[in-house]
């Protein structure tokens, strides 16, 4: 029922233009699998979370995930996490003292990544009340989100939620008796629509808005230009370290670890056209190129395509290597457009694979898509 | 009872000497682990694949796989991997008509994933009679070796055995009705022991025994030494495609796959030693420094450290950097002796995580070993 | 003489300060040296362009090289750049119809190179009449200086020119009978200095300047504060294909063409450190990287340091690593503040190089500048 | 006169076939030119070195340099040698207190470089008399070789000798009245044979050759099978640290270098095709793919192009890429046959450049070779 409610007020057209009424939360919400295992094991074990009875060591049952018991083995990701985020780490140290979060209520709605919980959990350490939820309908690392509530935050998340259970999340995080949010930490702009719609007395008490999507800023900014966002509002997407280094450096990290995940083929002398040459692409290119695979680039900005030029890569027209390619990828932002519709077009073999990094429009999140077509009969 | 059964008999002393005679299945048997996801999954079902009764869609329970349901998906890896496998593919179109292994009669002993899989079916369609087991007790690919069950393959082998299970899944194959061997299949030489042991009479009919690894080819050397090997055996460990190919750029792929899925971490910017210029240590220093690590390594032959610093790495002591990096990984082959005992040394952080890719003496295998150190408490 | 005029009124100070009163043209008029050959080639021949008479094959004297005998190995040398510059080269195709620059008068002053020769040929092409002088005492080479001398442009430049002869020079493009320029284009701002000192009347009839350093850009702004600067002037050094390619890409090749030629060692396994990671220092990075050599990096700004950081480079302070490396390149524009006085300090052995590509302040041009130390006893 | 006595007897063929009788001297010693400036330099000195009176400061003539001035110059380059090479100066500290050489009587024939000065230094140092001439009638540095004549080392060699200098050089290194060599360290076997031809009765008292090139190497031997060599040679081309160092490390550093100072063009961007993948061509590969260059192969060995395959460069057919690349480089010692006629052949544009490295047979010398054709009109 939650996602009929949406359906009648999500009135704001994406880009691309591809998102129908019965797909009403954002496209971020569904265009990424943390990988390929999660065919054979949902079906391991078929009692929803919303029906499960759980609590955690302290007898709290503040929370919603899939398996409580999975805290441990959560906790240890998240240490490991820790050690590569100093700069949130050095900050509990030096601020858990004077707790300066002090009486902020956050609302959350992000991927729950043992990443993530590092930044959840500092926080909590700052002084901070958080309830939160997962942006992402299969991107939650189940024994993430239960060391999180094991550590008695109020979390609602599991891989591989409905979209009933996606906004039913949400509203559990929102909607509670005593509590009312004064900040949210959106990725994607749901949660803050969810606000905005459902609670506008809330809404209004909101002091700020943290989002960091380029759909969920681009939803405010109509929001804004509607005249209607009464809310100050902080645009983290466009900061340099999200669009020089997540951008660039995460891709060229998890495009490997993406395509292996799903695919475990190797890439040297595989044949591979990346299509956009921003720095989603030019991460991408580069970690390929560095395991060996021969890689063409599609480009229309001249000052990009010749930086492809002397990057090394080739750069050709879609149509002039389509035929030759073993792996199509899409950083443009505009997979539709720029790619076709891949399984209906000859290729060379029945075993082109195309995936899509990208959000809409200039700028490119860093999230990979991979298409359905993937493991489909070619 | 079948781990006891060798205990008596194997009396193979490895290089390391670490081999306790508790722990009797070869090292490669144990060293590996596919992914750490075995630690949680292992707990959604706790009944063993010994204990169920499955029949695949043909009516045959002449297989033990995990769950025979997970065949189509499985199906699905294999195909992916044929397509990178065109020899092979080749090979059986061209020679299946003939059938020239009809009345081979193979027993086989190797990690079960999509790619043996394509290695086994090749068999086959030449008209090999088959029957395998893992020679790693975590490495088995569920959803593959219930594709091959359900294909027809006698296939008995899962995720996560224990020592008594491996035994069970080898003699299972190899102590048939009605049925034996003429051939030999290994990867590390436990199949060939137990034939050698415990049927010598299958074993003098063996017509050949082809080994793919280090330890497996030197404990061949051992029996062919005290006079005992009276059947011919291949050596493909020392095959130009293994030691150039295999053990250079798989490498340079797998390290990677193994990091990330052990540690979700990023390699930009961390400091990395690895210890011992090989093909193996090549391949691994130039993922890593491709990824934007730094890189050091240490190295006693005086051409392979030459090679190393003209690569542009740090040649080093151990000792010099072991405060400072992040991961230590060895490629020797020596991992006690080269990296001492990491548990006890002091480090900059907890966090140093070593790793091993290597087995025995000179020559390196290419399947990665991570420590129990890793996820431990530091 | 022509020196002496000059001292009087250059007023500008550099940002690094180190113009004396005696050195009077622009820093980068003297600070690259295009060969180390030009120690023995200045020898061979004494005799001063200035006092030869020499005539081009349609019997025009109205030029001064060293030598307009080398016209025809210079002309090759120009065909060979021309093959690479095919925007210009479609330019003269499409336009030389029409002459659009009919009625243009300009002068120059840049490096005489075989591809600053295109650019000048292409203006002539179009319609233009050129006079042109050196912007550099040692870079011209002077077999392209004779072959566009033979081509019938007024061109005034030899490699090791001195102070004297760079003004006369300069001198000799302007003041003409008969013709009076009307547009400039400068690289450095000396020639555009000359015009506004000497030739105020000259000056004012000035339809348009380009510049293309950072140097003279400053001075354009200088002069444009001052509320001197009646003539439109363009800048071309902050253009995203002088700052993105001409800086990394350029400097990526020139890095090592530069060393080589100095040094005539071999950079795998040396070490290196770059001072510096904007984009010429990135380019000097990646080159070096690429061909083994270890290099490190100092940034003071936090954004390019962790730049450094994730593409491989560890970031250390100049202290830590100036005894142990090979080379020091300043790719900063601020040498002397960078770098210290490196005749003094302590190193490693006899044979640190210290050299610097950088000009001042922020952005960076990408000529190479070799310090007197590099030849000299350590 | 020297060149004539030598076509009596040269008739050792080579494989190539292409040595005429009237081109008598080693393939070697005319194929590579250190610099582009050759072209202009030489006519700047017209007498010939044979016709000049020189002494050295210790009044000694016993040398034939271009110009004994320049010896300040040449001795700071092999300074700037000596740093990098620290196994010769450790030799020379280590032994030149005992003089193990002393008796030896060294005539020598190779490359006169700041890098053989610093061995042919050694060799006196240690305690052996050395006489010496260039392998090559183009690539003595002239500068070095004034500093070994000032360093009282009998040197004959200059840039730009004719056949009968080539001859006449070695001819002075040998015929001395009073002083007979003992040993020989010669590269492409010229000298070898002249002493072989001329002087039967030194080469009978030849204590052993030194032998560096693969073509000299083959002449040894077929010296060797007819029963002539009555001298211990030892074959220095197939060692290690000359196939795996120099084929490899040193081409990808020269090859740049060769193509930069006789090109001057800019490689990222540009198309190359190298033919042969072995160790010259991995490192002319390495070098261009770094610096942006896409790079295509040519291999008829398949390990060889499995390698080029999975080390990310397309392999071709020749006449595949012909049309499109911009550069041909040949590392397979075979060019003619290779490459055909490139001057015949159709082209992308009239600026396709060929080049060669590489000698004869199946190993590869690595001293770049460039075609007339590369300045010729296309």
């Amino acid at each position: 029922q939650f996602a009929d409610d949406m359906q009648e007020f999500t009135k704001f057209p994406t880009k691309t233009g591809r998102r129908s009424l019965s797909r009403s939360i954002s496209q971020s919400s569904t265009d990424s699998y943390s990988s390929a295992a999660s065919y054979t094991d949902s079906s391991d074990d078929e009692v929803s979370p919303r029906e499960k009875q759980q609590t955690n060591s302290k007898g709290s049952s503040n929370f919603c995930v899939k398996n409580i018991k999975q805290a441990e083995f959560g906790r240890r990701e998240i240490e490991i996490a820790e050690q590569d985020m100093s700069a949130l780490i050095s900050l509990r140290k030096r601020a858990q003292g004077e707790k300066p979060l002090a009486g902020a209520k956050i609302v959350g709605c992000t991927h729950i990544t043992a990443q993530t919980a590092v930044l959840i959990e500092t926080l909590c350490a700052l002084g901070a009340q958080c309830r939160w939820s997962a942006c992402n309908i299969y991107s939650t690392q189940n024994e993430v989100a239960a060391a999180l509530a094991e550590a008695g935050v109020a979390v609602f998340a599991w891989k591989g939620e409905s979209e009933d259970d996606f906004w039913w999340c949400i509203d559990r995080c929102v909607n509670v008796d005593g509590w009312q949010a004064n900040m949210i930490l959106d990725d994607g702009g749901d949660l803050t629509h969810w606000v905005y719609k459902k609670y506008p007395n809330v809404f209004k008490k909101i002091r700020g808005i943290v989002e960091e999507s380029v759909t969920g800023v681009h939803r405010l900014y109509q929001l804004s230009k509607a005249g209607k966002l009464c809310v100050p509002a902080m645009n983290v997407n466009d900061s340099v370290t999200k669009q020089k280094f997540d951008n660039l450096y995460c891709c060229r990290e998890s495009i490997l670890d993406g395509l292996k995940r799903t695919t475990d083929v190797m890439f040297g002398g595989k044949q591979v056209v990346v299509c956009g040459y921003g720095e989603v692409g030019k991460g991408c290119c580069a970690a390929l190129k560095a395991l060996g695979a021969i890689v063409y680039v599609t480009e229309i900005d001249p000052i990009c395509a010749l930086q492809a030029c002397m990057d090394g890569f080739r750069v050709v027209k879609l149509s002039e290597v389509i035929r030759q390619v073993d792996v199509v990828i899409t950083c443009t932002g505009r997979d539709e457009k720029v790619v076709g519709e891949p399984w209906s077009r000859p290729r060379r073999s029945s075993h082109s694979q195309v995936g899509s990094l990208g959000g809409g429009g200039t700028s490119q999140p860093c999230v990979p898509r991979v298409f359905g077509g993937l493991l489909e009969p070619g």
